[in-house]
């Protein structure tokens, strides 16, 4: 993915942030989907076809697609919060290109838009395999900068 | 939920085939969610706040309320087709309302449009405590019906 | 529509505020929608087909009535919100389920949730004709509470 | 925009036959939308700010960004489709980052997945004044191709 931009982080300890919020989400273990990369505006996590997580047809189910989605989109906003901000997902929308066979997955996500309250992220997950990569998935999402409040603070 | 429309099914064993793509659904038993109710048009299902499904916050991840309510979603759609038909999921968008704390959910489908080729459904997660019952997110899912494709087969 | 909530406006004055802010829409006198009724939490618009509205197959193209549908939308939302408040639309999605071929059109919204910052509200779109009403099209708008900004201000 | 991939049209006259269509929406002309240009899988459009197409605020209604959106995703689509085919938006999603002031507009679409029957666009609509371009608003349309129905013939 090329960058679209060059974002400036509020601040400078972003990616320890990031890596630190990620690990306390406990499903994310539980799915066995990784960070592998932070940027500033911009996140790349992976993960791999597994059985128990299909739907009827034995592809990756679209809601787990979804959950990668979402946690890239959301750590790609949250790179570039202040300090002591949580961030909140407002909504999203999914579309499902092809089927998730995998066997592995490469998950991108890019903000689009940086504002003091609101902020737009646009995620892609790519199925990778021996016969190359292909997109499964995009995904748009709104997330809300959230200060001041102590239940969903960083 | 109070009915919007009465379905009429392309096929009067709609329930049991329902159950049984419910049932090969390996991610469904994985998240613990359960099939409470299928009929024309609406089915129900149920899931418990769990600790290993958490997000950064301690709430229930929004990618897992939305596999739920994607499911959800797609049987209702299921449940109006022909027979032979397979459903494939063409994109969906959540809005998330409040943080899923639970300890119960009950996530609600309906259709809104059955058509030949593409269904629009409706559906909405309510978190169920004992203060009572509080809406957390709603879906619309676009799904398309899938006829002589092997690989998405019922 | 039946009403699916009780909303309390938090200005007695909601109905005046919508109309007035609704008649400064340019747009709406443009593209002949009018408002027909204002209740806290919803609000009823009215259009008519008109040929140089359409696109290339004579329906009402699905831009048109998404204008209407986000007017529909945001003065739903600006009907809970204080009295110096400004509302600006953050996104929408829209499900086109019928030619849209009228001649007359009526566009419900209803809030779904009103929060301090974040409303989300649902909208949809009929065509009325000799054979009754059909649903053409379905939104889910998300809106924000606007305060201490002059360019977006009541 | 950078082409993110390289289409090719199953019919070589798709440039005539989107100009043909465009001109057969009416509705462009009524709101000043013009055909910049066409490409396979990609399209733009032009527009001007104007006072009778404006919101309460003065800046041009979401509404009418996105029907310039929505037709030019629609476009793009359309113009990888077969010659004899006819091209339905079925949903399409619109977020708006900034008021949309002008006084230009350019909104460029390029389409993300060209499938059999379900095509994915993404598109955005930029302000161009003195000061350079803004990202006003991004939409993602899903689109059919319909092919053996009449009333929504090329």
């Amino acid at each position: 993915m090329s960058r679209a931009h060059e974002w400036v982080p509020a601040d400078p300890d972003f990616a320890a942030r990031v890596r630190a919020s990620f690990a306390r989400q406990a499903v994310m273990a539980t799915l066995g989907i990784g960070l592998e990369e932070v940027q500033a505006g911009r996140v790349v996590l992976t993960m791999r076809h597994r059985q128990d997580l299909t739907q009827q047809h034995g592809f990756l189910h679209a809601g787990v697609v979804s959950t990668a989605l979402d946690s890239a989109c959301g750590y790609a906003a949250f790179s570039l919060m202040p300090a002591q901000a949580g961030v909140l997902t407002i909504e999203f929308k999914v579309n499902l290109l092809a089927p998730a066979r995998g066997p592995d997955f490469r998950i991108e996500a890019e903000v689009t838009k940086a504002g003091r309250s609101i902020s737009v992220v646009d995620g892609r997950a790519l199925e990778v395999g021996a016969a190359g990569s292909r997109l499964v998935a995009t995904m748009t999402a709104t997330l809300m900068t959230v200060l001041g409040r102590p239940d969903v603070q960083h």
